[in-house]
């Protein structure tokens, strides 16, 4: 089942603008990102769900990019934590809790952690937190097939000029990833092109 | 069906040292990864099967990680590129070419990506790779639950000792993420506890 999921979907080039993804679809979508894992259930990373014509202009969206997010019923900006602080892991910590009571072996692990994060060059922390938002991104591609949406993965963008329009820097984020959703139009040429991937011999090797 | 997957997977925390894999489930996890889309189709990681009792105990894993490894059935170490280079990206050309068939467009893209990636700082170039292992981590994850096989991400180890046990230096490769693989064992204290994650209110922003 998740393999025709992954042989449906494909990186759609041209959007149909006349159509919009319904509300239920849109919300199986997000759900798979909410629920996707991440490193100590950090979650590191928040999604602008975009549907403003002016906002997805104004994303430095590159190339053919632009003209596919134009005519995309929605637009994914995964914009990931600059870096951890004391806060944004007490409050992990405190959503722990919440779910599971209070846990001395979980207060414990996230006191290590903030030690062991907090103090790190923020560069590494933001990468850490990127990484992290690339797990839900895969979730979200998937969970738009199910629900027969089409997707589109781009970094090709600006992401200073994302940032500066969704006011991230103050909110002490960074945009690191855009996924458009929506339905494919006529003629995109990459849908009937056979998928491109390397032979499992070039990617695994058996350590027995 | 997808969301049953996802709420179905935890990350083990104990495993069955008695049971191993079969081969047609490890294949689908594998097939999994190898599907993951990746940024200009590069799939800039390659991934060490490892069922070596002696490699696993070189993996430089931390803590508890270790008992979990060992009892694993199969553990996947994700290696991604240590940097973008010509014939890296001529390879993926080669590929692109041999299933669509000669392309000056494609020709042009890859030169063109060649252009921007290979003169960048090796270190940017080696998170944007491991970035993309992350999506296949990702799909590994959701195709194992599928397979009802349990899993556990871990970046709890030291990689500079995988990367030696496995040589990776001499292959351009890094160690970004582990991924055991196998079947729950009795006692997993994190098997009945409720998943947590945030409120879609705390990831979640519209921009209409």
């Amino acid at each position: 089942m998740l393999h025709d999921l992954m042989t449906w979907r494909y990186a759609t080039k041209t959007y149909d603008a006349t159509r919009t993804i319904p509300a239920d679809k849109l919300d199986a979508i997000l759900e798979a990102i909410r629920l996707a894992p991440t490193s100590s259930g950090t979650q590191p990373f928040e999604v602008f769900v975009v549907t403003n014509p002016e906002v997805k202009k104004n994303l430095g969206l590159m190339g053919m990019n632009q003209a596919a997010v134009d005519n995309a019923s929605h637009v994914l900006v995964f914009a990931s934590w600059d870096t951890y602080t004391d806060a944004r892991i007490d409050d992990v910590l405190a959503a722990n809790e919440a779910a599971r009571g209070p846990s001395e072996i979980a207060s414990n692990y996230f006191t290590m952690l903030k030690g062991a994060y907090v103090p790190r060059d923020p560069k590494v922390n933001a990468e850490h937190a990127a990484r992290q938002a690339y797990i839900a991104l895969g979730f979200a591609m998937l969970a738009a097939a199910e629900q027969q949406v089409d997707a589109t993965p781009m970094e090709g963008f600006n992401p200073a000029e994302a940032d500066k329009t969704l006011d991230l820097a103050a909110k002490g984020l960074k945009s690191q990833v855009i996924l458009a959703l929506g339905y494919r139009g006529e003629g995109d040429w990459l849908e009937k092109a056979p998928k491109v991937r390397k032979p499992a011999s070039a990617l695994f090797h058996t350590v027995a």
